[in-house]
């Protein structure tokens, strides 16, 4: 299957449960499931959902152990652009092409919508019923993980870091998610531990080329494509991997990580093609 | 065993428990970590997590099974002061005697930070191993639970709301969490459907004399034993139990909601004593 219908079609499925699962917070004040609405259903590319269904198939044979899994960690990814967008934080006013929660409807709604879309994401967990994806995923997301790279992110540009520190803020900021998206899929699909060791380099390199090729975009990718403005992270201060190593040696790391990745799945079969596929459309997507 | 001892007992087993989970956020930024301990140890009376300890004890023997779901539910208590207090939220500048965080931190540091507490939360809750607690933890903080009450608090403050409208923010914004302790710490313990129910109304009885007191205490409270200055509930226009049914209704009302948190322990002997003597303190403190 080529990779953009392969995205099509588990961002579909993910959609589908995430409005169930939506459906489930009867006697949820209806302003607040309206906010999370608003951003949970924006058009985004639901890469982690993908992530975690597409690992579960190369293990099983059907993704549904894992489809509870898929949506927490939309809800995770989403909860964190929320929360990264408000005017303490990276304070952005637009988010692919629309408003930001924040803008739309005010900043109290947004922080309640991040927490309850966080805290909803533990209840998709438990659904799917092992306790040990449930602590990964949390630590994955936390004050070691996600959370704590945003804190090393913000403290960045005030510096300029080294190569070695780009990579620890990246490791936390959106490395950790990427990773726990492939380890939850494998582990609630019941994969070995050599096969999750295997599939985790995946997802870890395929983490690195995804944030490498991000930086490469915001120089020379096309706004409209994009859907936001190009040059932000420079004109920001933000600590980028072209801004670091410049754009040459950016290119061959991106490449790097994906020969990395597709080099990780050399024990599957051509189950694992797409993802094989995932990891070059992560570096020469444009968009 | 009487009810400070008690308290003190269960707030010492608590802190060391925290202790050691904070000192397993390996990998964490220290600014982090540091303003999640301004928080978590700013002399919290640990009311959650003696529910949980306590409620465990009454079923069981020892309270151990249940430990890491009382750290968890002091740390979701603590990030929802954090986040409550900001200045897009209730905007307090202090909060038991101290800087709020955000003042002290920056609100950065602050919103990630109850972020961070509300995400390591789920990795303590998963260590207790049991998904049905998780998910019902999850449930009473999220969307519909805590963090739904704390938007209609929000909501409620430009208008008069009916008793029954401050009963659904209260039974949101702290009735949640309260009768979740309770649950939590009976599942944990192994009790019996039938003792699960008897113990969550008196969970849900004592949150809600737990709050009515909390109210009256605000208009006649002493300033230093609270802590914070008394009538802010008024100066902000919240909607409170007095100010909507009066005072001598509020405590006949309080009264009640004791009594009968009281009498859902008929079913128990003497093991559930402290808990009879509790449910009598929440109404009778003076802070």
């Amino acid at each position: 299957m080529d990779v953009s219908s392969f995205l099509g079609a588990k961002a579909q499925r993910t959609d589908e449960a995430l409005d169930r699962c939506l459906a489930s917070w009867a006697g949820a004040p209806a302003l607040l499931v309206e906010a999370v609405r608003y951003s949970l259903f924006a058009g985004g590319k639901r890469f982690r959902p993908a992530l975690v269904l597409g690992t579960a198939e190369i293990i099983g044979e059907c993704d549904t152990p894992a489809l509870p899994a898929a949506c927490a960690l939309e809800m995770i990814h989403t909860y964190s652009l929320i929360h990264d967008d408000l005017p303490a934080m990276d304070n952005d006013d637009f988010r692919r092409g629309r408003p930001t929660l924040h803008r739309a409807h005010g900043e109290a709604v947004a922080i309640l919508a991040g927490d309850a879309l966080l805290t909803m994401a533990f209840d998709a967990l438990g659904e799917a019923g092992n306790a040990t994806v449930i602590r990964e995923v949390a630590q994955a997301a936390g004050a070691a993980g996600m959370v704590g790279g945003q804190l090393l992110d913000m403290a960045a540009e005030q510096t300029t870091p080294t190569l070695d520190e780009l990579r620890r803020v990246h490791a936390g900021k959106t490395g950790a998610l990427i990773r726990v998206s492939v380890r939850a899929g494998a582990m609630l699909a019941g994969a070995q531990s050599t096969q999750i060791d295997r599939l985790t380099v995946y997802g870890e390199q395929l983490g690195l080329a995804f944030q490498i090729a991000d930086d490469i975009l915001d120089v020379e990718g096309d706004a409209a494509r994009l859907g936001k403005p190009v040059g932000s992270d420079a004109a920001r201060g933000k600590a980028t991997y072209p801004a670091i190593v410049g754009m040459a040696q950016s290119k061959t790391l991106a490449r790097e990580a994906m020969q990395a990745a597709i080099d990780a799945l050399d024990d599957f079969g051509c189950e694992a093609d797409t993802f094989r596929a995932l990891a070059r459309f992560v570096v020469e997507r444009d968009c």
